[in-house]
Parts: C-alpha cells; sequence; structure tokens
C-alpha cells in the first residue's frame, strides 16, 4: 500500500510503497483509510520536535486522525463488522488499567499513539484495535469527521469537563477560535446555556464565530482583557478556555478569569505564570486538557451526525500530500482543516 | 474597654482603651472574645504589607481568629443566645448574593473581614452578625478553637475539596506540617482513606507528623521530589497539597503531582511557573484555595469536637499581645499557636 | 388593599379588603403585587386539603406565584430598590440554616410559604424580604414570569438535577407536557444535548411540544412504554421526569427507565410501588423534587429573558379571581395559566 | 476436576468430576481457586429461583465468590503471571461498551456471571478473563478475601456511592449488619466522618457492631425509627442504606431517611411503596445499588491489605461443599460466611 512516512527528522516527508498491515491479534480491527486528517503535530514530527518524546524508530508512517473503513476484524472483535464506516481514537488502549475502567482511556498504562509512536494513517490502510474504533451512523462521512479525531476531540473534552460551572447567565471566554477553538465554541453552543465571546486576532475568524453563534466577540488588540471584563460586569467568565496557550493569551486568560472560576489551557507554547498570592486570594484554578476519551469521541460524532459540530474541509489526494503539509506550513488553508483522502 | 490597635504601619500595636462596640441592627452580634488566635498576617499588617489590599482606616483594632461567648443579639437573631459559646468565621457576609446562597460564602460581593478591614477580635469584645457565628458544642473551649477560625479553616478546606480524589489506593502529599498544614493532615485522616505523605525541611515537625498518624514522612533535603515519586511507584501523587507556597515548593509540587492529578496551593509567596505544554500533556491542575466557608467551620468544629483534629497552643494574656506578636516575629512558638486570652 | 382570602374550607375565596402590610423588618420588601398565578394548589386549599399540612389561622390571603415592583425596603436591603421589578421566590427563608447556606434553601429550617401558611399575592401589596427577591431584567415584565415562581420553578429545578446525566445521546422522557411539562421539556433543550420524549394523553399537548421543539411526542395511548422502548433501542432513558405522578405513569415511568438510570418524581397524587429486587438488578434511582431554590430562580429567570422559556397565560382582573378559580375548576384553560393582574 | 455442579432444580447439587477448562482466548485467564465462597444466593438457585432469570443449561458449576492462584493466561494477557494470587470480579465483561469504558463495567452490555449462568468457583479451576482478576498483594490470602468478591462489593458499592453525602456531622444509618452491612459498616468508617447508627434484631450483631466501631446501635424491637429520630435530633439520616430490604425495613427506612436524603437499597425480596407526594414534599431519593465494579473491588481489596476491613469466616474442604451448604441453610454459620478451601 502506500504510506506518507518520515524517514529523517528535518528532511520533507516520502510517499512510497510499504507492505499491507495483517491482522494478527483478536481485538485488532484493519482500516482503509478513507480520510487523513493534516495537523500542525505532523509539520512538528517532519522537523524532529516529537523525536525525543515519542522515541520513535525511522522510518514509520505519519497520520493520527483518521476515519475510514472496516476491511477485516480479529477473532474477538464486537461491535465493528467488515464495511462499517468508523472514526479512529488516536489512542489505542488496554482496556486492562485503572484509567481505562475508568473513563479516562487517556490515560492509559499501555496505550500506543499511532502516528505519532507507531504507523499512522497517510497510508491506504491502517492497523487499530477494537478498543479505538467509533461507528459512524449513516449520515457522516469519514472525510467530514476525520480532523475530529484528535484537535476537534481535544477542544470537546475540554468543554465537557466545563460544563458543570456554565450554568444560566454564566459566561465562557473562548479565546483564539481557529481550528480548535471553533470546535470549542460548537460545543459550548450545543452543551450549556453559558453566553459565550470569542477572543481572536483575525476579523475573518470573529466573523465566522458570530455566524456559529458566539454571543460576543472581541478583537485582541490590545484591550481584549477589559473589553472581556466589560462584557461580565467586571468581574470575568466562570471558564475561559484558551485554545492558543503562548504569546501573552495566558496572562490574558488569567485576568479573564473570574475570581472561583477556572482557566483551561488547551493551546501550548508558553508558560503560565501566576504569584501564589493571586492564586490563593482569588481562588481560581488553572485545568490542563489533553485530547478527550473514546467516549467523548463518541459523543462528538453524536453532536456531528445532528449537525451540532461541523468543520470546514479541503481534500487532497493521498499522493498529494507533500502538498497539504507544505499549504498547512505556509498558512495557506484558512479557517479549514486538510483532509488526505484516497 | 481593651483592644489591640494598629496606629501605624512600621510601628508596634498600642493595646489602648476604646468604646465598647454596641449592637444597632437586628442581625448583629456581640461577643465577649475569650481566645483570639496570633497570625502571622498580623505581623505583614503591621508592617503595612495589606495596606492597599485592606484600605482600612488607621487606628483599628487587629485580630481575625476569634472565639467567645455571645454578650448580647439583635432582633432578628435566631440560633445563637447570649452565654453560647461560638467561633467566628474570618468574614461577615450577606447571605443575599448568589456566592452567599451557594455554599460560597467567601467570595460573598459584599462581606467584610474584621481585623482586616474593620475592628478585630483583639479586644474584651467584637461585634459581628448571625451569618458570622458558629455555635459550639460542650466539649470545646474557645482558647482550644480559636487559632482554627482562620488558619484551620483554609488548610480544612483545601482537604474538604480535595474528597473527591482520595479513594483508597490514592496518595496525597502534604507539603509543609507546620501551623495549616498538620490541621491538613489530620483533616485528611478524618475525611479519606488516602496514603498521606508529609514532606518538612524540619525533622522535629515530621516528628509530630508520624504521630498524628501521616503514613510516611520525607525530609525536604533535597530529594523530596524523588521521594514522593519512589513511594508512589513512580507515579507521584493525586493530590498534592502545598502549605508552603515559596521556595521552590510549587515546582516541587507540580513535579510530585501525578499525571492527571491537582496541586492544591494554599501557602504563598512564590509563583507557579509551568510550561502550558506541562499542563496539557500532563493534563494537571493548578488548585487554588482560599478560606473556607461557614458549612466548612461548622464541619471543622464538629471533627474537633470528636477529637480528630487537635491544636498546640500557648496562651498569654490579652494584655501580653505585644510580647505574643513578638514572640512569633522571633520564631519563639515552635509547632504551636500563640492565643490571646482575657 | 384588596385582597382574595380564604375565610371557611369548603366556601368560595372573598375578595374583601384588608389592611395594607407594613414593612417592619430591616429585611423585609413590600411589593406591589402586578401578577398573580392560578395554581390548583389554590383549589386545594380551598378545599381544605391543605388545611392540617399547612396549620395556616383563617382568614388569609391566598397566591403563591408573584411577581410585582418594589414600593418600600427595610433598612438592610441591598440588591432592589423601590421601582424594581421582582419574581418572588416562594419561600421566605433564613439564610442563616446549613440547608440556606448550602444552596438548598428550600429546606430552610425557619421558612414561611406566603400563600400557604402566612398571607400571599392575590392581593395589591405584599410583604416578604430581600432573600426571596429576584430582580427583573428590562425585557421580563411580571405578568410573563409569574407563573414560573412556582410550577415553572418546580420544573426547571428537575431539569437541572437531571443535567449531568444528559450528554449527548442520552435521552430524557418528559411524562406529562402540561403547565410544568412543558416549561421541563423548554429547559431540558435549553441547558442539555439530550434526544427528548415527551409522552401525554392530548394531541394537542403533544402538538405543541413539537413546536417547541420536542425531538420525539408520544401518545399515551396504552403503548406508551413500548414506544419509549423502541425509541431508545429497547434499553430506556437515561432520565424519565415524571410530571403527573398518579394515574399509572408511576410505573410507566420506571419501565420507561434505562438501567443505572433516574426516574424524577415531580408530579404527585399516586403511589411509587417497586418491588427491592427490581431496584437493585437495575440500580435504579427514584429522585424527589420539590421546587427549586433562589438561584435556580435567578436561572429561569435568565433564560426567560433569553427567550429559551416562555409561558402561554391568561390574564384576569384581580377582582375576576373567582372567576379565574372556577375556569380553571372547569378545565377552561387549556394549555395555559391564568394570571391575576391589577 | 473436581466440581459442585446443579443438575437439576428442586436437588441437592452433586459434588463430581468433570474435565479441566482450557485457556483458548488471548485474554483468558485460568486460575486454581483457592478459596470459594458459600453464598444464600447459591441456596436460591438450587431451589430453581434463578432459572429463568439465569436462562442457563443444566448441569453447571456453581461459586460466584472466589479467589485463588492463576495458572496459566492468554497471549494477550498483561497485569496478572502464573502464580500471581488473585480475586476474580464477579462478572466477566467485555471492555468495548459504555458502560465498561465508564468505570460501571456492571452494567456492561455483553457480561457473563460465572457461578449464575455459565461455570463458577466452587471447582479446582475456573476460567474468567484478563478483565476480571484483581492482583492480591501479599498480606491477602484468597480465603480470607473470597467472600468478599460479591457480598462485600456491593455493600463497599454502595457505601461509595453515598461517600458524597457524609460529610462530618451527618449520620449514616446501617439496616442490618450481618454478612453485607457490617462490611458497609467497615466501609462507612474507613470512607467517611459520618456518626453510624446499625439497627438490627439480634442482639449479638449489634455487639459485634459496637466492636467494629458503630458510634450508636438501634435494637429493631419496634422502636427503631423513633430510636434513629432521636438520634438524629428528629430529622432523620443524610444516608440510610438498607441491607435487608424486606419484612418492614422498605417503610422503616424511608421513614428514617431526612428530607432531601437518600435511601439506599440494598437488601431485596420486599417492596418500595411509598406514595408520590412523600417523595416530592420530602424531596427524598431511593437509591438502587448492585454489585460493585472491578475499581470498587480494587479499591476494597486496599482497604482489606490496610486492615480496615475484616470477615469472619468458616472453611469447608471443597469435599464437603454439600454441608456448608446444609449450614448455611439451617442458619449454623452465625456472623460468618463459609469458605470453600481445596
Amino acid at each position: 500500500m502506500k504510506a506518507v512516512r518520515v524517514h529523517a527528522y528535518g528532511e520533507p516527508a516520502r510517499i512510497e510503497s510499504v507492505p499491507d498491515p495483517v491482522v494478527r491479534g483478536p481485538l485488532e480491527v484493519l482500516v482503509e483509510i478513507n480520510a487523513a486528517g493534516v495537523c500542525r503535530t505532523d509539520l512538528h514530527i517532519l522537523e524532529g520536535q516529537w523525536a525525543d518524546k515519542s522515541g520513535v524508530t525511522l522510518p514509520y508512517t505519519i497520520g493520527h486522525e483518521n476515519a475510514g473503513t472496516v476491511r477485516e476484524v480479529g477473532s474477538a472483535v464486537s461491535g465493528v463488522r467488515p464495511g462499517d464506516k468508523v472514526i479512529l481514537h488516536p489512542l489505542v488502549t488496554c482496556g486492562l488499567c485503572r484509567p481505562c475502567r475508568s473513563g479516562d482511556d487517556v490515560h492509559c498504562e499501555n496505550s500506543s499513539f499511532p502516528g505519532i509512536d507507531t504507523d499512522g494513517g497517510m497510508a491506504e490502510l491502517m492497523l487499530t484495535n477494537a478498543r479505538s474504533v467509533v461507528r459512524l451512523s449513516e449520515q457522516l462521512a469519514p472525510a467530514d469527521v476525520a480532523a475530529l479525531a484528535d484537535a476537534g476531540l481535544t477542544a470537546y473534552h475540554a468543554v465537557r469537563k466545563a460544563v458543570p460551572s456554565l450554568y444560566p447567565g454564566t459566561h465562557a471566554v473562548v479565546i483564539g477560535a481557529g481550528g480548535l477553538g471553533h470546535i470549542g465554541l460548537q460545543a459550548l453552543l450545543a452543551l450549556t446555556p453559558a453566553r459565550t465571546i470569542v477572543v481572536d486576532r483575525s476579523p475573518e475568524v470573529l466573523r465566522l464565530a458570530g455566524e456559529l453563534g458566539a454571543h460576543h466577540t472581541v478583537h485582541a488588540d490590545g484591550s481584549q482583557v477589559d473589553a472581556v471584563r466589560d462584557l461580565t460586569r467586571g468581574a470575568g467568565a466562570q471558564v475561559v478556555l484558551d485554545f492558543v496557550g503562548e504569546h501573552g493569551t495566558e496572562s490574558d486568560g488569567i485576568a479573564m478569569t473570574r475570581d472561583a472560576g477556572s482557566y483551561f489551557v488547551i493551546g501550548y507554547g508558553g508558560r503560565v505564570d501566576v504569584p501564589t498570592i493571586d492564586i490563593i486570594s482569588r481562588e481560581i484554578n488553572v485545568i490542563g486538557n489533553l485530547v478527550g476519551s473514546y467516549n467523548d469521541l463518541d459523543e462528538l460524532m453524536t453532536l456531528t451526525a445532528q449537525g451540532k459540530v461541523a468543520l470546514r474541509t479541503r481534500t487532497y489526494p493521498l499522493d498529494a500530500a507533500l502538498d497539504a503539509l507544505a499549504d498547512l506550513d505556509a498558512n495557506r488553508i484558512p479557517g479549514g482543516r486538510a483532509i488526505l483522502v484516497p
């Protein structure tokens, strides 16, 4: 089969032919990939930023946002059959450790992460297991949802954790309404009665957020903290979701958070740096957020099938994977996600 | 009546005679102070560190850890009567705003803080209101509990918030088992089945923690992070309670926290400074903690009456208040709390 | 002032002139009643069904769903001023007991219930206190919201408690979508992503439910349990809200509840009668629901101001109160609520 | 191997020789049974009460409270190895359905129940899978813990669910402190600061409860509801755990429950029969409880290893299984549990 492979860090990926993966274990599932999201993390992998962290042996196949059609299943697989359309949870988990048994499979003690530390889905086929496949309902096409498998799932997960704080009359701030943030906004609107305030540097992104239903949009022109405080009667928001996490959004986010409220870190690159006196006198929380669980992904697919979450995408043939990576690197895919299709 | 008053920052307090306070409002309660805790915050007030924050007009009476006997009540007061022994919640709250109506009266939108921004309890009498007085059961004497009104209450509050994370098999780390921390340790033992690990620089404090029932004690000699990780099979603790919050405990505390766990900030003076990539990849939380609510104080008094929480104290006559402040400033009250008594 | 008063059980109420109430206590609030809901409970009071339970001394003024304009406030009242439009929480609570301090003021240990055990709001003026008045935003008129003060608040409260069980992909059943139920439906749609199934005997009520956005409607013609199970793939719903609570909805509701799910009792008149073996083998919960808290009412007013909850009403002048009561008794106000206006 | 088998309902079980089970699937685990609890459910199975419910094909091997030593594991099993001592969760679950992925594996959509609907552990060997084995720490012997696998686990599960309601100052009532109840009592003391009140008809059971640390014991002589209300200042307990569930404890339990409190049904045989008006006016909850999850069992083993939970047992050789069943049937094992050992 064809696959997009990394041979050396600092060099472009190569599209080449490799042997088809084969179902060996009883819980394994072989999936024909119909759609693979192209993500900024793929660029970072190629640059070598993940080399130490993943410890992966080169060459290997990238692609960690995958959806497709089941081709073959192991003997112990229930729940999916050949021909079923599926989206793949980014992690392959054990189902035996305490996190897996508690709905927190993202912290599985024995997981692998296809596309990061083992072969991923920028290929014609990918091998995964029964714990990672979420069956898609009829209305959903793999190409429409693949990019929700990781980025969208992270946004959904953070919103899901914020739900208990967001009753009628509360405010939720979304800092950065690009790829992840605009999924976060849609999840907020679907799950909570909170008033949403979207903060971004791009007027175009703010316009789109308004179309999606954001109650307020704030241009990040230097006055954004004041603007958010004005919109919240001077008190700040109960929940601030920071999809940027660098370039000063960290301190902005803390400043926009109401006393006794929570600042959710989703984007990364910068630092949270706060005096302990402020943390305690304001009794605020800083909440870390990783990708969502399998159940989160299942719920996100439900919302997507109900039309409550949608993603703008631009498809490229698998053979044009290097073009897609180059376009992403050059910011030529504004407001959308590149998806590789067969 | 006699009162310990601040006339100018940077100068010693003065013990002087002032008019007795008088019950005017229907919810007011006049209390004969039988015990007033002496706290490091009193030293900071005298140094002027709180001048801007409190905005109090000098001169005024300090003392924010108070217990005593009700002398007189306003016309609308139910629940306490003259002669009742009471401990005073540190805040005087309105009972009308959303926080007051939600069990979060510490974030009352209209509160005052006797001893900080209005006259406190280092005096023969203090005026408070019906929302601030917790009636003491027979077994409790004001002098034994006064110091729990603020410091102890803060420790209890943090532990109370951590309870849902502390099921059998989990670990809770207590960094700093002095005044607040050793109350926190006792609260952990009373409320949760977690294994407790106490970290401190003082062997004497560790010895005391062991006597109180700490499951493990770790000397903070530079190897404390490794020691905690060893005690938790390399994973860190589900909950880390930092009663110090400066001098490096901030980074130690984060490092001792298990992935998906929570670092509770209680002490202050330093900074929490963490890369956002660590917050998200480890999915950890930083939880701020202010003083507890009225209900928290009521629960803490229940535990104290049941013998599950105890405090070591050293009493001084009110006339010797300046000696008590000087002894505290010179660290001459190790492992205990100074209490002013009539 | 004019007031609608009960002089003897079993006899019609009388509209008569009584002295104006007067503000005496510092937290009291005198309200000009602009709208008073007429409720089936008023009929039951007149019949004498509440005589023992309330222990009220006759004669007295009924009316427990009230909204109006503040005329005068006591010396300690903050938050509202003369001229403010307000809705009145049905209970007058103390703000001092543990329930009041925990957001559960409905279980206040010292409450009174105007219109039930003391003078209510079917009058030109009513005396209440600062803990009971929720200020209305500009868009809301007292006549539009009065009937939400008790019936609507009860429906909202039950839905609010059910929120944590209702994630994407779940189902909520509403049994009985009349007065309370159709508020419950709107609250479900505003607060949760659950699919809603409305069960009622009236095709007209089902049609209205559909217009409000119910995802499914089921005619209670004897096949309703099967219909709900079919709509939930045979498993039943995670949450069943029973706004009827008699005439067999109790057993229907239990049968419609999914294993590990919850049956919420809101309406009353019948009995819940279930073998303990079923309760444990299915691990189901039966959840009682009383009227909502002050904070619940505040949230409900927020939703109403946002246009997410609306009520159909029919106004009568206060002088025509007996007509309104008679029309209600004769079921001549289908699908709406009678409101007395000045 | 030898096994205790049911051939026909209404007849005694037979001890006979059957072929050894064999590991075939990759997640299967073959366990040498060192201890099998004898439970009243085994008597009910033999009487035929479970025939319809289980649908099991006769003959088969009973025994659903099992502990032993791993003999062999399938190719995909991690976590346990031959030679490990283990206790077996009563259910064999799939790890793929939503309940399994949410910490609620008891509601697995594809589970089997050895000893009930497939071959159980009253035998020399039993086949289970990797999702059902909890490894025991060194200090625990299979014979000491086997009876916790089902009965004890059920008691623990109910207590675990009650923890959030049981803060300092609350009361928990235990109705029936026999087999399950005295485990429930120990779990309450280990997990919560609540005051415990044990109600039982047997003075001997009450004496034992007192030794275990019950704060109050109440003889069920007809005055038990009044006694509990007296001990709770007339209000009832926040949590009532009914380990009997028949013979009137159902109505007693409801009457002992405080307004806004919860009545937990664990024992069964009778009916919960309550007017809906009482459920709503008192806003009480009836909470069903089935056996605990795998994580619950793991936690219970932690408490047992810590010496916080202990069980009195009486061992019988496997060959004397019929004697053990007869002794249980004749109530000749008071206050203890019969355990079959090799």
